[in-house]
Formats: structure tokens, C-alpha cells, sequence
């Protein structure tokens, strides 16, 4: 009854009931930083062994993240063989590339030969081209093959975020024989939900959820209670929509296969999660003008991430301000225009941003297609229209009041109403359009809408303003 | 081995090796829609029958949400008890809404009877207090009961999501009289892959995934197998501190318990995915200025949503206007400057926006914490510097070029460092003070953010070149 496996288990067992790292902001305890610094300060092993060993990978990789980057290597060479790599899977890329380029490459094989293969796929991935070559020459046959095989999938693929430890039966098995060998085999995958019935080309036939073993008879043929595997799911198809079949259906797991719907792996939801996760914060992360970047980037590369982003909206602010620069006659005659024309311009990019927003997002979730794109450019347009209308008699009342000049009240109510209702429409259409030509509309939606909003505000309230001056 | 559970897996089985009812795109495919709709307009029940009941819910869901409303309303009609109202947890709001508004009370309460509890929560947590009580009235005892527990435990807490359905055993029991236990019991969950190990006044005392028994010897004791529950979730814990949880320790299912640690349910990684998914379009649509909007909301109450954000938008650019106002003379005697000052403030918008969403998402994700808010804060301040420096340089010359003015050049160069820095500081500081008094910097850094922004870039730009042009 103990298999390594089962040492595993007891000794997490054992872990989880000790006290919590956490304080009650679900932040690192400051003691117990402290208490970890100074241990490595006086390079106290068996203190680190007995109070780091013991954390769950999450908790080992939060306690990284907490430390300073040199104890944090120093931490690493002190635990030695003892360091669970798949810490490295839950710390920022800039801190998992400062530690794994200081370690040294035969203990990286001999970590990451303790690794589910997601897990060891994740690290290896990240890797240059020699460093990995040498690592995986370290590792024995059947887990080289298993590695490279993932690896030579494309990134973002299932295949890469796959894990190729899986139980697989036959079909002419009877769930008795099933349960005896999952009993008396000890190579099996550290957890698992469900169980696949191949071929003997490994060919994908079914799969058995777990609970359906346990609730059929021993004598009940394994053929006879699988499941036709209805989504499996391709080891090509990308990472996002794997993730929407999981959401879809409500998977726990699913079968990867080959192009010859031979499996090659299973992929599960904690991965599908960490999926769900990156695909949303790419999203904001895009919206907000910001890369790939993370918390943990250096000024640098922070510097260059973000410059891009700036110069393009330079770029659109000096055709927003070319514009203003054509009625330079009127503001010279009548500097209230100048003062005005920044609100009416950025109450355009807030509504423009709202309906961009709504947009991006329910593209991005699949929730806007051709069956009610009309009908919500439609509500756009109203409600661009009603706000329009809404904030044209307050801004006119506004700008009455504070110039003194009802005729300039209503010249900013006019421009208010052209506006929002551009911001609605460039807000809509301009993502849409984007999704159409296959480009991701979070990206550089909210460049264009603001370039829409600002030349259209300065373009109808300086006009509008031009041309009614000039006839009254 | 016949039960109703069997019978529901073999059609649900049968469903699924059916023709897909989606296109490359993912959306519902228009040739079955239209089969569909003229189904439904020839009441030809058998017709809906066969090709609606087979769906799985979240086609269902996507078959309603495709549909124009009055077919909705005449489908779900027409398909009678045969209506599966899990779909109804996979429409948007407004849309459950409009169909459950319509359906009699006494086939709620029928479909709600088929449902999972936490589906039957979700539906039923929506309708007003008379409905509720009227649909509870009619369901039997004990869900009547399990449900209105549920329905007690604060909105959007762990009670509120959990499944009453669970499998619990007693630890005195051994792993082959909890095999044939679920072998011979018919009111098993219909899915699940652990069961819980409770004392006799239910307290929970461990749990054992499902894999473990399948490992275990026949005569090995469950309270030797078992793992203490070392995050058992409280009833009442905030639904997205659960789904942290969740993430952290990878789990696919979780204990929940009440105040005297008495298992009540159990949450699932599915509901988990749900959660993660809301919470992350909370922060994208609380940054893009949209509140709790959905995609099928009506004309009327989007337009109330956006009106809030919108009128908070305004008051900030009155004041930032206002601030142009104090240097209307520098402005009437040269025109240019109210040309490049949006220049200047739109810079430090986007900018301002880009620090902000790295510091909301990373304090979301609990990246961002104590240890190293300071280092992050110094980078965002070099990171505005440096920008702020290389935009200067592009933005003088683009001045001195365009005006023929080398001395505006070097005022719009120093305005931009100025408010780069500023957009830097305000787009790390207000979402930190914000999250440190309890608010959610989401709603409201970025109004907050683009007020600084504006009111620092118009002061700086036209102070600058009120204080320059005085004195040369």
C-alpha cells in the first residue's frame, strides 16, 4: 500500500493542516518572510527544508515572488534537489528566466524529471534552443520523446499544455479488471478523473469518468459503459478554444489527440483555467494600451512595451489637433472655444470607450454574432443618440451659464449630440470590423475610437461654432 | 444497471455523435435556425422534439439567445415539461428574464425539480419573493428545504453556488463497502469525483478523490485513505475568494460547511469557471466605464447605466476646462497653444491608463502586494520619465517644425515630461490608495487617472508657456 505515490500524498497531507503562510489580505506573512530570509542568510538547510519543503507549489512560488531576487537564487541552491520546479509554473516569466538561467542545467533535468510533462513543457518551452537541447539529453528515453513530441506542437496549442500521463484501457476489458490494474499499477498519473479506452493503434474509442467506474458492476465490460468521446480535442486546435469547448461542456478533462485521432494526451481544467486567466488579462491588458507585459518586467523592457502604444496615439492626437489648427481663426476670435472643446471631445472618447468595451468583450466571449449585431448597433445608436441629448441640454446650460452666451450653449449642445452619437457607432463598428478582417479588435480598438471621438468633437463643435457665428 | 441516470447518459451520448449546430465561426448555424424557426411557426412539436431535447444546455442556451424573442418564448412553450431549464443558466439576464416571466409557475417549478440545486439557485435567486415562494411551495420536501438553505447564504457567496447533492460516507467504513454503496444507491449526484467523510452530526472530518478509492484495497479503511479537507469553504465566503482557492490548489471540488464545519455542499470547479469568467468581465467593463451592462440589456436601462459614468466624466473635464480658463489670455494672444495642449493631455491619458491597468489587474490577481509595491512604483516612475524624455524630444521637434517656433517646442517638450510623470504616479497611486481603503480600483481610477492627467497636462502646458513667453 505505499507506493512513492502514496509518501506524496501523506507528506501534502501533513503539510496543508499547518499554519497558513498568509495573512488575512491573502498576502505572504511578514514573520514567516522574515523568518525564511534569515534562515538563508545563515544558510540554515535543514530550517528550509523543514519549512519550505513542505509548501504547496503555489505557496512556494508566492514565497518567491515575496523574496528579493538574490535570496530568492540563494534559496534555490540551498534547497538543491529538495526545490519542487513546479514552483517555477506559478512565478512571473522575468523571475522563472532569472532562476532557471541560474541553475545549473543537470539540475534542472533532474527537477524536471520529477514534473507532470505540462509542467516540464512550460519551463522547457521558455528556454533557449541549447539549453534545452541539453536538458532533454539528460533525461531518460520514453520522457525525452514524450517532451519533444509536446514541444513540437505550436505554442498556445493544446498539445503544448497537454499532459501525456494518462491511463488508457482496452475495450474488451471488464471494469473488475479495470479496477484491479489501476489497484496493482504504480506508474499511474499523480490524480486523474477519467480513463480512456483505446485501441490497440491507440486509437481514441471512449472514455469512463471515474464515478462511472465506481457505480458499474465488476463484471460490466468497459465497452459497454464508456462514452463516445464527443470533443476530442486536436493537439493543433489553439489554447482559447480548447478552453471554450471545456467551458462549453463543462469538462474536467479531455482527450488530445493526433491528426490520426490517436491520443496523445489529456488536457485538464487547472490548465484550462490558467488559460481562461491569461485570455482575459491579454484582453484588458490590450485595452488598456499595454503588452504582454508583467509585474516583474524591468524598466527597459517596460519602456520599449509601452512606446509603441504612446507613438501611435501621438500620432492620432496630432491629427485630432490638426483639426483644431484649421479653426484657428474662431478660437483667436473667441478663446471660450478653446476651453470648451476638450469636453466635448472627451465625453466622446468615455462613451466611445463604453461601447468599445461592451463590444471587445462580447466578441471575445462569442455573445455578439451576425443573429443580433443589428440590433445592437441599433441600441447603440439610441443610446448615443438619448445620452447625446441628455448631456447637450446639460453642457448647453453649463457653458450659458459660465460664458454668459445661450448661442454658445446651444453650438456645444450640437456638437455634444454629434459626438456621442459617433462615439456609439465608432465604438460598434470599428471592432466589428476588425473581428471581420481576423484582427483582434481588443488591440487597437481603442486607438481608432479616439481618434474617431477627438476629430469628429473638434470638427463638429469648431464648425458648428464657425458657421453659426458667421450667419448670426 | 438501468436507472434514470443510465438512460440520461445514453442519450446524452447518442446527442453528441449528432451533426454540429455550430459553423467554423462558432456560431449557431443559420441552416439549422431556420429549420428551427419554421418549426416552431408550424407548431410541429415532434420536429422540435427530436432535434431541441437532443441539445446539450449550453447549445440550448445559444439555440434561445439566437432566436428573435417571441420564438423563444413560443419554443419553450411549445416544448412543454420537455424544456430542459439548465439552458436558462446559460442565457444572459435579461434574457432568462423574459422567458421565465412568461412561464407558468407550476412548470418552474416541475423544471426546477430536474435541476441541480446550485442550477435551480441560480434561477430561482433572480425572481421576485412571490414567485419564489410560490414555485418552492410545489417542489418536494427536502429540496424545498436544501434550496431554501441555499437561497439564506448571502448573494454571490460559496452557499449560494454550491450543490446540495453529495456522496458522504462514514470513516469507519472500508473502500469496498463505499464501492458497493455506490454501486446499489440510486440518488447519486450525477456527476462527481470526491466523496466526503463526515461524522454522524455531519461535521466533516476528510475527503478521498475518486482515483484514491480506485487505487485503494477493497479492505483498506476509509478513514485511512481519506485526506483532511484542508480548505474547507465557508458557506458564507465571498464567491471569488473561493474561486482563488480553487486556483491556487488546483482543486476540481471543494467541501462547503457551515458555522459548526457541518458539510452543507459541495462547490464545483465548473461553478469555479463561471466565477472566474464574471469576475474578470466585471474588471474589464468597471475599466471601460460600464457597470453590470449585458448584451441583450434594453435601450432605457443601458442608457441609465452609461449616464453615471458619463456625468462623473463630465464634471472631471469641466474642471480640467476650467483650468484652461485661467490662461485664456496666453491662449487668445497665441492660438497654438490651445492647438497642442490636447496633445499634451491626451499623452498623459493613455499613459496614465496604461500604468493603471498593470496596477488593477495586478492587484486583482494579488500580484501586487506589500513587497513589491515599491519597487513597481519606482519603475512606473522611470518608465514615465523616460517616455516622458523620448516624447518630449519627438514632440518639440514636431512643434518647432510645425509652428516655426523653436521656443513653444521646448514648452510642449517640458509639459509632456511633467505630465508623463504625473500620468505615472496617478496611474500606480489612486488604484493603490483606492484598494487600500476597501474600494475597488476598477470603478473609479480611471476617471480619477484621466482627471490628473488633464488638469496636470493643461497647467503644465500653458503655465510653462505663460511663465516662457513672460519672461522672454
Amino acid at each position: 500500500m505505499t507506493t512513492t505515490d502514496e509518501d506524496e500524498r501523506v507528506r501534502r497531507t501533513s503539510t496543508e493542516t499547518d499554519p497558513d503562510i498568509y495573512n488575512e489580505d491573502g498576502v505572504v506573512r511578514s514573520d514567516f518572510l522574515t523568518k525564511i530570509s534569515d534562515a538563508i542568510e545563515r544558510q540554515d538547510v535543514p530550517f528550509l527544508q523543514q519549512n519550505v519543503v513542505r509548501l504547496h507549489d503555489s505557496e512556494l512560488g508566492d514565497l518567491l515572488e515575496s523574496l528579493p531576487p538574490h535570496e530568492r537564487l540563494a534559496l534555490v541552491r540551498l534547497l538543491g534537489n529538495d526545490f519542487d520546479m513546479t514552483a517555477l509554473t506559478q512565478v512571473d516569466e522575468a523571475i522563472r528566466m532569472e532562476i532557471v538561467d541560474q541553475m545549473p542545467n543537470d539540475q534542472i533535468a533532474a527537477g524536471i524529471g520529477e514534473l507532470d510533462s505540462d509542467d516540464a513543457v512550460y519551463i522547457l518551452e521558455d528556454l533557449d534552443q541549447e539549453d534545452r537541447d541539453e536538458i532533454l539529453s539528460q533525461l531518460p528515453f520514453t520522457e525525452r520523446v514524450r517532451l519533444r513530441r509536446a514541444l513540437d506542437y505550436p505554442e498556445r496549442s493544446a498539445g503544448r499544455r497537454m499532459q501525456t500521463e494518462f491511463v488508457a484501457v482496452p475495450p474488451f476489458w471488464t471494469v473488475g479488471q479495470t479496477i484491479d490494474y489501476m489497484r496493482d499499477e504504480e506508474g499511474l498519473p499523480e490524480a486523474f478523473t477519467q480513463i480512456f479506452v483505446i485501441d490497440p493503434t491507440f486509437k481514441l474509442l471512449g472514455s469512463i469518468d471515474l464515478d462511472r467506474i465506481l457505480r458499474a458492476k465488476r463484471q460490466a465490460k468497459v465497452e459497454g459503459i464508456m462514452r463516445e468521446t464527443s470533443h476530442p480535442i486536436p493537439a493543433e486546435m489553439d489554447q482559447e478554444e480548447a478552453a471554450q469547448l471545456f467551458e462549453q461542456y463543462d469538462l474536467l478533462s479531455a482527450a488530445v489527440v493526433d491528426e490520426n485521432q490517436r491520443l496523445v494526451g489529456v488536457l485538464t481544467i487547472d490548465d484550462v483555467v490558467d488559460v481562461i486567466n491569461e485570455e482575459a488579462d491579454e484582453d484588458i491588458k490590450r485595452l488598456g494600451g499595454v503588452g504582454d507585459e508583467e509585474l516583474s518586467d524591468n524598466v527597459t523592457s517596460t519602456v520599449r512595451s509601452r512606446f509603441v502604444w504612446l507613438a501611435v496615439n501621438l500620432i492620432t492626437a496630432i491629427l485630432a489637433s490638426s483639426i483644431i489648427d484649421v479653426f484657428d481663426g474662431a478660437i483667436a476670435k473667441m478663446v471660450a472655444l478653446a476651453v470648451l472643446m476638450p469636453i466635448v471631445a472627451s465625453m466622446g472618447g468615455n462613451a466611445g470607450t463604453q461601447t468599445m468595451t461592451v463590444t471587445v468583450r462580447a466578441l471575445a466571449t462569442g455573445d455578439l454574432d451576425i443573429y443580433n449585431a443589428f440590433r445592437v448597433i441599433r441600441r447603440e445608436a439610441s443610446v448615443g443618440l438619448i445620452n447625446g441629448i441628455l448631456f447637450a441640454i446639460i453642457m448647453g446650460a453649463v457653458a450659458t451659464f459660465w460664458f454668459h452666451d445661450f448661442q454658445l450653449g446651444i453650438v456645444v449642445g450640437a456638437a455634444m449630440i454629434i459626438n456621442l452619437v459617433a462615439a456609439a457607432l465608432g465604438g460598434i463598428l470599428l471592432p466589428l470590423i476588425l473581428h471581420r478582417f481576423g484582427a483582434d479588435p481588443a488591440i487597437a480598438s481603442s486607438a481608432f475610437v479616439t481618434t474617431v471621438t477627438d476629430c469628429t468633437g473638434y470638427f463638429a463643435f469648431l464648425g458648428i461654432a464657425t458657421w453659426w457665428f458667421a450667419i448670426h
